[in-house]
This record gives structure tokens, sequence and C-alpha cells, in this order.
């Protein structure tokens, strides 16, 4: 099933969190804060904006993302979590 | 009875919740999600922009489009339920 | 009395209930649902854009409508119940 | 005291309710409703657009209108009761 | 002390209520109403509009207008006070 | 340590109450207002336009203003009490 | 992990708070203020206009900027913390 946001949407998948710290140590799985990186999955094809154009989007499949960890929308596609969001939800992007 | 959706909004109608999981096991009626997919059954002309013009609908006819949970106007005709949307409340279109 | 409704604003006369579903069974006055359908009695001259020029309403005097259950304000004209509403606020038209 | 709103808003006085339905039948003080028209007494120049110029009013002095029961701002001038809107406030105009 | 309000801000000067109503009866101190009159004493160069021009501005010192009963800021000036506001909150003016 | 406010920001710094009224009285210091005037010490290039532009900021560095009782950030800079505000939230300068 | 800001947000780290004040008293460790300095880190490509041309940003890579006490988003990146707001949110820069 191939998903395509619409508008300035984009459509991501959450990273798992890395289950050590940046020192090293090895968390216990209760102390793994909530991911705040994610993967394009899909890209729309932009905002339309008030001249009827679009504006292109910044983002593309397969940039990792970072997100606040409030907004977007869940949706749940052949039984794996995705997450819906606007290109303006999204932090930043890791290079 | 045809109707006709005005500016960007759009008439649709929810598919059924999937009755077995990605892996194929059959879910029991309550296990079943709420189905977030539904067909597009009319298209509005399009919202009027700050030029006079309208923008070109990006969904057509027959599309599958993901729904988020919430939003829409529930509406019932010659007993059979739809939604009312506007485009921008639309999450993704199924290809 | 000959109502003009002003800019974006439409005049409308709720349809009656039908009094049987779609399956031919009668129903009783309480299980009627509060009626959807409206007639447009009259359209205001459309809404003035930045530019200073008006959008040419999608509406006309004869038009059957869609509306959501809220929104728009009920008015009394010679006895008669009415709603004024913008065309913003119809859901969809008739064909 | 000659008064002149600013912008688009407009200054109204409202009308006596009437006395009589529909059908002829007079009624008693406390069954008639809060008058919804209005007589326009004085209107602005116009509202302010992004370009710099006025839109120019849509209602005239003289006019009578269908105001909505909540909105604008009450007035009292020289004794009498006046209500200032803009004129988007205005529900419509009797022809 | 000069004062120049900045963009489309006006300062104002509250004029005293009348002591006697539009028949001629004098009033005792408490009925009267909290006037809503005031004297322009100070007009701003107008508000920015999006092109980067100012609007120029409806009101010219020495102008009395009304007021609504709400709005604006209150500010003690040499231990007189003022109301200063938006051109935008003033409903109209007494020509 | 020099500070630039951004876009249409400003830092300013409040001046002492007067400590006598306007006949000539001498305060008592829990007589005092809280004081609305302030010094401009900086000032930003000015709110960036739609048109990609900025508008040229009206006050300049040195201005004393008249503020309103609320509203800006208050700042702590090398021990000393400065707000930064947005020109609009200024009410009038003091010529 | 090289981090790029979407759109105006920038990556800021906060500076800790100084340990004595202007007087060169030196404070305990209750007494510091929550630090208001940050360094910013990286900076986005700039603001989309509605003419689909991007605002150019203000600020750049090693800028030390004054924050408000609240706003933007906390971020966690290899056990580090990090803001990522945008440029409106930014009081001032320290030149």
């Amino acid at each position: 099933m191939k998903i395509k946001p619409l508008g300035d949407k984009i459509l991501v998948k959450r990273l798992e969190a890395e289950s050590k710290t940046a020192s090293g140590i090895f968390l216990p799985e209760g102390a793994k804060e909530k991911p705040q990186q994610a993967k394009v999955i899909a890209v729309g094809e932009g905002k339309v904006l008030d001249s009827g154009e679009r504006a292109k989007p910044t983002l593309k499949k397969g940039d990792t993302i970072i997100l606040s960890k409030w907004g977007g929308t869940e949706l749940k596609l052949e039984g794996e979590d995705y997450i819906v969001m606007s290109e303006e939800e999204v932090l930043a992007v890791v290079e």
C-alpha cells in the first residue's frame, strides 16, 4: 500500500530510541526517552500558496528528522505505526 | 440524489475496518479499530483564493484516502453515513 | 418582504425531514432526524476580496443544500423560520 | 448631533417589534420577540483594504436591515438607543 | 509634555457626562452614565500596511469621538487621565 | 555588553516614577504609581513584511516612550532590569 | 550528528548562568537565575513567504542570543540539551 500525504504533510516512522547513552552506558528499558527521531517515508506535493502555486517541500523521502514530542496524527497502516504531520511541525533534519 | 460539495470540501464514505491483521490473524469485532480509510464520493470545485481564482482540488472521485479519527461533519443521505470534510483535513491518499 | 443577504451570506429555509426511511418504512414523529436539507431563498453579492472585488457566489436561489446541524443564525420573518449563513458553512449542494 | 461611524461601521436604530402576527393576531406585550430589524442612520467610509484603499460600503442611510440578536455595541445618544456595528455583522437588507 | 501615539493609535480625553437629559431634566450625580464621548488629543502616523506604506489616519486632533465603554489603555499624564486606543476601537466621530 | 533586539523589537529601561504630583506635592513611596515611561536603549532592524522587505522602525535610541502597565518581556542584563517589547506594544512617544 | 533546523527555526544551546553579579559578588548555586543567554548552533534556511521565496534569516551560527524564559522546544541530542525555536521567539542578539 503506497501512501501519498496531501499538501505540506509528510508521513514518518519513529526510529527506535537509542539503548545506550552518549558516553556508552546501556539504558534499562524504562529509562529510554520517547524517541524524537523519525524517518520520512513519503512527502506531499507542497502547500498551496495564496498565488495558487505550491511551495516546494523542504524534506524528501529517506530524511531523518527531529520531531517534537507532541504534534502530528498517529496512523496505523498494515499493523505499523506512523505519524502524519505538516512540515512546519518538524523541528530539524539530521544531515 | 447527486451531491456536490462546496469549495474545497469533499464527500467521503468510510471503508469497513479490516477484519484481520497484517499477519493474517482474524480480529474479533470489538478489536477492530475505527476505520481510517475512506472512498472519495464527490469533490468540490476548489477553494477560492485571494486572487478570486480557485485552487484546483488535489483529490478526485474514487480516490481512497486516509482520515484522521476526528474532523469532518457526519452526514446521513438516504440512510447511508457519509462525511464532509475539507481537503486540508485529509491526511493522505492511497496510490 | 424581500430580503437580500449581505456579502457571502445566504438566506435558506429548512426542508421538512423525510417521513420514511430509504427502504420505505414510515418514521414516527420522534424518530425523524433534524432535517439537514434546505432551500436557498436569497443569495448575497459575494464576499469582498483583498483586491476590493467580490468573489462570485457559488449558490443561487432555488438550490437545495446540505447544512451541518449547527451554524448559521436563525431568523424569524413574517412568522416563518429561516437561517442566514455564509456560503462557507454550507456542506454541499444537491444537483 | 450628527454622528459619522468609522471605517466599515454603521449606526443603526432598532425598529419596534410588530404588534401582530403574520396572520393578523395582535400580540400581548410579553409575546413580542426582540425586534430584529433596524434602520440605518449613518454609514462609515468603508474598511481600509490591504492596498490602502477603502472597500465601498454596501449599505446606505435609510436601509432597513436584519440584525442578529447579538453583536454590535449599544450606544445612548441624546436619550435614544442606537447600535454601532460593522457591516459584516449585518445579516441582510430588506429591499 | 507632548505625546505622539504610535501607528494607528490615538490619545483621547473623556468628556464629562451630561448633567441633564435630552428633555432637560437635571440628573443627580449617581444617575449619570459613564461618558462615552472623548476629545482627540493626538493622533499617530497611521498603521503600517503590508505594502510597507502607512494608512492615513481618519481622525485628527480636536475631533469628538464616541467610545465603546470598554477598550483602550488608561494612562495618567501629569495627573490627568487619558486613554490610548487604536482607531479601530473608535465607534464614530461627532461631526 | 551591546544588545541588538530582533525584528520589530526594542529594548527599553523604565524611568523612575515621579516623586511629586503635577501640583507639586511630594508623594510617599507607596503612593507612586508603577512608572509608565521608559527610555529606548536599542531598536531592531524592523519587522519583515510579506514582500520580504523590512518596515522601518518608528522609534530610535534615546526616545522616551509610554508603556502600558503590562506587556513585554522582563530581562536582567548585568544586574539591571530591562524590558524587550515589540513596537506595537508601545503606546506613544514623548516629543 | 549534524542538525539543520527547518524554515525560520534555529537550534541553540543555553549558556551557563554567571556565577557572580555585575558588582563582582559570587552567587551561591541557588541564587543563580535561569540563564537567558544561548549560543546559536544551527540556523534554518528561512521562513517561506507568501511569494514562495524565503525570508533570509537574521541570525547566524555562533551568535549569542537572549531568550525569553519560556518558549521553544527542548531537545536532547547525544545526551546534551538544546532548544529549537523560531527566530521570532528570540528577544535580542548580543553584539
